[in-house]
């Protein structure tokens, strides 16, 4: 196999530091669930990198990244590879920075953890738990396998919004290290509202080598499930249980029927296949108050209470936060896959209203997920719907609808920062990106402010990194 | 001294339980701080007990009231007196059950603590703390020496509001046990709705003997002071603040030049006399993050941080909690006692236009302290606005027109439940007090759907017990 780059030179370079390049196994890092997007699974799906590098400490991913830089190879950094948008996916092909074996806790306080970036989630609460009582505030669906750092670069919530908002809010990010990628690299440490310089940026401009979040108080979480005749009263007892400022919750979702019956295979015997279901976690402490509270409520039954169950009904189940945020949708693939998705959001005050909405617009072609959040200080609710698939420009019309119905899209079927967000260029990542790489090396195509700075978000057309374009060729 | 009671008939009957009918002693222990209200003042000065009876257990409790019942004698529960309307006052004297001596913690667990409702909140967290790093949701100002029942019982909320809403609200309260005035006194235990029936009854439909509230995790809190040119940008700042969902906060109030300044004796070097100014106890792993998020305010000011000052300079200071809520009245009061004040609510989505029309409205006549909350899952603010008294009528013309602007008043100037609340008959405690009190013994002349069933809270009248009436002839 011949490269692009110089990757004898780099290998030379960065001896002492742990490489793969087995094509085999490269590729099979070069790669997220990108494949939960048709449009993904057809433009990214011969992505590949050149080499896996694997650094095990701070020193040697400056090392990688002094190699790289002198030799113009671009790097992209990987935490697990949970991601959905083909963040950590190298467009340009070069390093696959693989930084997963950065794995270690360095710090549980009260209240906060430092730890490097490569700590899957699950493990450090396997520490913090024990040590102190706490936990992390937000993690996403994925928990079991996805690295803290590949969660604040890719991710931007999920379950505990609806405690604690989102990654963007303020506190709940403490800090980071960042290495540029020059030729001397530096490590810089943000905080405050420099966080947003390289949050959620897909490490487009700089690679997190440690990491400082808030922790939260580690309590028993108690999974429950109510059902509702319609959508409707699913999200409003939603919507009101998330405006309970008493009540302890770490997850609220709502499903629409008969999504819950088909796809939660486990928990099936429990979902009556016409029953709109919202799904929660509540804090043991909050459950009598929480069902008291569900008793207001004419219609609500609950289906499910993981507190009142034997172990052995409890064996195989998964917890309620693997029914919520994208591993709806990956349930739903699993059984039909022609199913994907899309990201949503009910602005507040309208939420419930635009729910409504959507659902009398477009029927089962997008059945409803709801995932209940404080967003800027109000209860509302992203979604996370689940759409039947028949082509890319059906797809593309759908989002118009929803956002000509005043229901922001986050297009997951973009590869780009600005696609999948704010269609707009961001000027804070932007400048940073020149500042800490300025050759462009870091996550190419990602950006579209860096590669083509003269786009039209208004265009209605689906930008294509041209470097893609390449190897695709 | 004659009684109207058989005073001695019950000294006998509960033989063996501390008692005290010292009349001097007896009058301190019938009184709390009324004294803030002018009308309350005149109306309640002489209002005093005939014996003090301090139950060392919930058995003694319920002999208590079984011979107070037997001879028709009225019993007033008390904790420490830190109520602000006569709550724990003896309108028609009798018993005033002094539940300070059962102030045992019975159990502290994840989230949660059982204790005797006569237990201190400050001696509370003393104890859960060390236990597991856990303390109070919610306390009032009076914090040092308030008790658990007493809070629950004449409270609404307070410090912590600003994280879980008010005492209201599902979940900050888990079960109360409650005995009933009759020939055999029970015990009940309730949870869930079956709360509201007697919490904030002040004990005129039963008396709490047992509390069971939820613990959140205890973290060093940061007295933090910011300062601006105008009440509108301290409001607006400290609601945007209140809304950033990832901040963890204690207390955040706004209190209008120049308030701080002239009453805020010990902290007065760090105001600046025409500086309208934030208060908020900060977690400190939240500092960081909350001092970023205050630089961009423009014309913001932090003039106090208490972590960074030296033991010497925070020698004598009080918490930040002491400077707001009530012990903000009670500053005030100190330096000018013609001074009085009001409870009032400022509803979303209005709060900010609200507080700054009653600004224009009465400019010095009524100066703004502000309580943000949540509040119903969003962000508010309630108002303890400092008024220079003149006159009762002029107090109730000021009330009037905050009503009438969209402002309602819990009017602190009144003795009963309903005047200080809603204005209309609490059919769930009205209903239990027919049961757990069918002589109509417990704290009488509180409750007006009792006393007066026909009472018409549109008249503009004040509702003057006839038993006080009785009394004071």
């Amino acid at each position: 196999m011949t490269h692009r780059y110089d990757i004898e030179g780099l290998k030379s370079r960065i001896d002492g530091i742990k490489t793969e390049d087995n094509p085999a196994l490269v590729r099979q890092k070069s790669r997220d669930f990108f494949w939960y997007s048709p449009t993904l699974k057809r433009q990214l799906e011969n992505v590949t990198g050149d080499i896996l590098v694997s650094p095990a400490s701070e020193s040697e991913v400056l090392r990688v990244l002094a190699a790289a830089y002198e030799l113009g190879i671009p790097v992209t950094p990987r935490g697990t590879g949970t991601g959905n948008y083909g963040q950590a996916m190298p467009l340009s092909g070069g390093v696959v920075l693989d930084m997963s074996g950065m794995d270690k806790v360095k710090e549980i306080g009260p209240g906060r953890l430092v730890a490097e970036p490569g700590a899957m989630l699950a493990k450090i609460d396997r520490q913090t738990r024990p040590h102190s009582g706490q936990e992390l505030r937000l993690f996403p669906s994925t928990y079991a396998t996805a690295s803290l750092g590949g969660f604040i670069a890719g991710g931007s919530g999920g379950v505990g919004s609806i405690r604690w908002g989102g990654l963007r809010d303020a506190g709940n990010v403490l800090s980071l290290k960042v290495a540029t990628m020059e030729a001397s690299p530096r490590v810089l440490t943000l905080t405050g509202d420099d966080l947003h310089k390289v949050a959620h940026a897909y490490g487009t401009n700089g690679i997190i080598t440690e990491v400082s979040v808030p922790l939260a108080p580690a309590y028993t979480w108690v999974d429950v499930i109510v059902g509702f005749d319609t959508l409707a009263a699913a999200a409003a007892y939603a919507n009101a249980l998330g405006e309970q400022d008493g009540l302890l919750l770490k997850e609220l979702a709502v499903i629409a029927a008969p999504v819950p019956h088909d796809v939660f295979l486990r928990h099936q015997k429990f979902l009556p296949r016409e029953k709109h279901i919202a799904v929660a976690m509540v804090a043991e402490h909050a459950l009598d108050a929480t069902l008291a509270f569900t008793r207001r409520f004419a219609g609500a039954e609950v289906l499910f209470r993981q507190d009142v169950m034997s172990p052995e009904e409890l064996r195989g189940l998964p917890p309620a936060f693997e029914l919520a945020w994208n591993h709806t949708t990956l349930r739903a693939l699993r059984i039909d896959p022609s199913i994907t998705y899309l990201q949503t959001l009910y602005p507040f005050p309208n939420q419930l209203d635009l729910v409504e909405k959507t659902r009398e617009r477009f029927g089962d072609e997008v059945m409803a997920h709801l995932e209940f959040v404080r967003f800027d200080g109000k209860i509302t609710c992203f979604g996370l719907p689940l759409v039947r698939f028949t082509s890319e420009e059906r797809l593309d019309e759908i989002i118009r609808i929803h956002e000509d119905m005043g229901v922001p899209v986050f297009n997951p079927h973009r590869y780009t920062l600005e696609e999948g967000g704010m269609k707009q260029t961001d000027a804070v990542q932007l400048a940073f990106k020149r500042e800490a790489d300025p050759r462009g090396l870091l996550n190419p195509g990602k950006m579209i402010a860096w590669e083509n700075p003269d786009y039209d978000y208004t265009s209605g057309k689906t930008y294509l990194f041209p470097g893609l374009a390449d190897r695709a060729a």
